[in-house]
């Protein structure tokens, strides 16, 4: 969104999409009904893939919280009292973790509607997410952390609650680079020379290409994923692409977690299978390190763990990687048996990454 | 540092003292001695504390590194090229990470210097940081994550590869605030309006503060420390209590591990007492989440778990812990049986920690 105004209206869509449920409870009560809500059933065999959005999204059945048990009663209690503290905090435009709606609960009059437990008020806002279709960040939910950075010629404004902020994203920051907010939403991108995004999992390997101009030299937004990425990390990485129109490429260690970081970056997670089209970039592609470049580029390598082989394994049944060049490459790992870091391109200098390995995969891809 | 010569100078002192150990090696062997070197004993027997400096240190006792067994050797020839890999990469302006010096070794000529494991390389930069009285950084050897941020008024100036940048920590950044650079003597405190800086364990909780504006409300540096804090954190909060004379407050969660953390801050560790003057922060006051709290709070709590209680037992027993203050909190702590987090303090409503129990303590600590 790029202006004050914007924010304002987005923030009126989800408080109206928030009483919206809340009065179909109320309907239900009026009509003699047992109030229920339906929520799509969050396992594995019922995500299925969305050829037209080219991503992964829950199916068709569905599960029914009823009040027609104390427990389920007060599940649907705990969800009105969520949906008032939700809808005023949208209101007063403020914000709040997951963490601190579990505390404030305990300031409520009603103590049936006290959460026992963070899981469940975490489960509750994600019910939310779901049957609303607002996500967490429109709710001014803020995840605990967030943290990772972009480095590249980008220029943008954030909306800030201090005022607007305009700030390039080589020229206006330290060697640490921009730190993405909680909720990328608030970026308006103003200006770019970016040819295209770079997503890498390790700190040392994102100090690496930035020390070597990696950034500079080839016009590429590298965007730091910190291991696992959070959602913001996501968000940003699939607004680049989407509104730019730029390849993203992700550059991970080779091994099976690893993939899991290129997965959920390309096509999300069954967790959130419902913010697929708001999260996943399924034209992400994976760079490295692939098993091919374990064999062809002779890296150091770590034998594979028994756990990483029940990854690798199960990675063969996961929907994600049905496709020819992951299976071949996750059986020339198993074949192998062995893993690398990205850093283990160190091996052969400490310029080989940038002058040498990605130039040639991106070549390979048609990137570069 | 504060320009690009006085950079230059610290790179040329940090290699001469590189250069002065191999050339005691040298001058070892022409004297026809067995090399060796000799490094303080890292337990924590051979802790003392200094009181000029109010820190812990290295007390006298030492080990020797001989090389008059094979394995001995080994460890020196391994020191020999770590220190010509650290003094050119110091001549070219270059830095690495630890996890790259351990795959670099596998290109070296001498396939008995390369390392075994990454331990092994991590190990021997420490030695050499002791033995040579030059930190890592000053190494140009970078850590594999930093990530935590500042926000406040605070103006700066920090020296990057490319050129120098200008940043006011509250007007030049986004909601994620200053990114901290893995070396933050890169930095030079240009001006500021700081009545005092509060380094906060969790990013909810700094997300709490910068969304109420207690930053600008109270004139304070918010240091996030992101849990257990990196090197470059500490650095910085000790450079912003040592420059510019501002008193460091540190707040975290209610229970053992978090009183480490501010015990890290405030005092170093075992690990890393060589660093004690240039890290630690001796001056810092523990803010709370005090056991005290949570009585007078009426706090949500959690029980201790056995850990808990085996770490505040030995926290009992730990020389950074030893005065009143601190028995008499996990005294009570150990009474009560709870522990609680900061952003339990919720429960009273989402102002009450920034308009009630920080300025509560705040006045009781003469901080405000």
């Amino acid at each position: 969104m790029s202006s004050e105004s914007d924010t304002d209206t987005e923030d009126e869509i989800a408080r109206e999409r928030l009483i919206e449920l809340a009065s179909d409870f109320y309907d239900q009560f009026a009509e003699g009904e047992v109030p229920t809500m339906e929520i799509p059933t969050r396992t594995k065999s019922n995500i299925v893939f969305d050829e037209d959005k080219d991503v992964w999204v829950y199916g068709d059945r569905t599960s029914t919280r009823s009040a027609n048990s104390v427990r389920g009663a007060q599940k649907l209690l705990k969800a009105i009292y969520t949906i008032e503290f939700l809808a005023d905090q949208l209101e007063q435009g403020r914000s709040s973790t997951l963490r601190e709606l579990y505390y404030l609960s305990e300031s409520w009059d009603e103590e049936r509607a006290q959460f026992n437990d963070q899981d469940e008020s975490n489960q509750l806002v994600e019910d939310l997410e779901i049957v609303s279709k607002v996500t967490r960040e429109d709710f001014h939910m803020r995840p605990e952390e967030s943290g990772a950075t972009i480095m590249g010629p980008l220029y943008l404004r954030e909306q800030t609650r201090r005022g607007e902020r305009e700030i390039h994203c080589q020229k206006d920051v330290g060697e640490g680079g921009y730190q993405i907010p909680n909720n990328p939403d608030t970026i308006e991108f103003l200006d770019n020379d970016a040819d295209f995004v770079l997503c890498v999992e390790t700190g040392g390997m994102r100090d690496r290409l930035v020390e070597n101009g990696f950034d500079e030299e080839h016009n590429v937004i590298i965007v730091h994923l910190k291991g696992q990425p959070a959602r913001a990390t996501r968000r940003i990485t699939k607004r680049l692409h989407d509104d730019l129109d730029l390849p993203v490429v992700v550059f991970c260690d080779g091994d099976p977690w690893s993939y899991r970081i290129y997965a959920s970056v390309a096509y999300g997670s069954i967790k959130s299978a419902h913010l697929s089209e708001y999260l996943a970039t399924p034209e992400a592609e994976y760079i490295g390190i692939q098993p091919a470049d374990i064999v062809e580029y002779d890296l150091p390598t770590d034998p594979l763990s028994d756990s990483d082989i029940n990854a690798l394994e199960s990675e063969l049944d996961d929907p994600r990687f049905q496709d020819d060049y992951w299976r071949e490459q996750i059986e020339l790992q198993l074949d192998i048996g062995k893993k690398a870091e990205q850093q283990a391109l160190a091996s052969r200098g400490l310029d080989f990454v940038t002058e040498t390995y990605l130039p040639e995969r991106l070549g390979e891809m048609g990137v570069l």
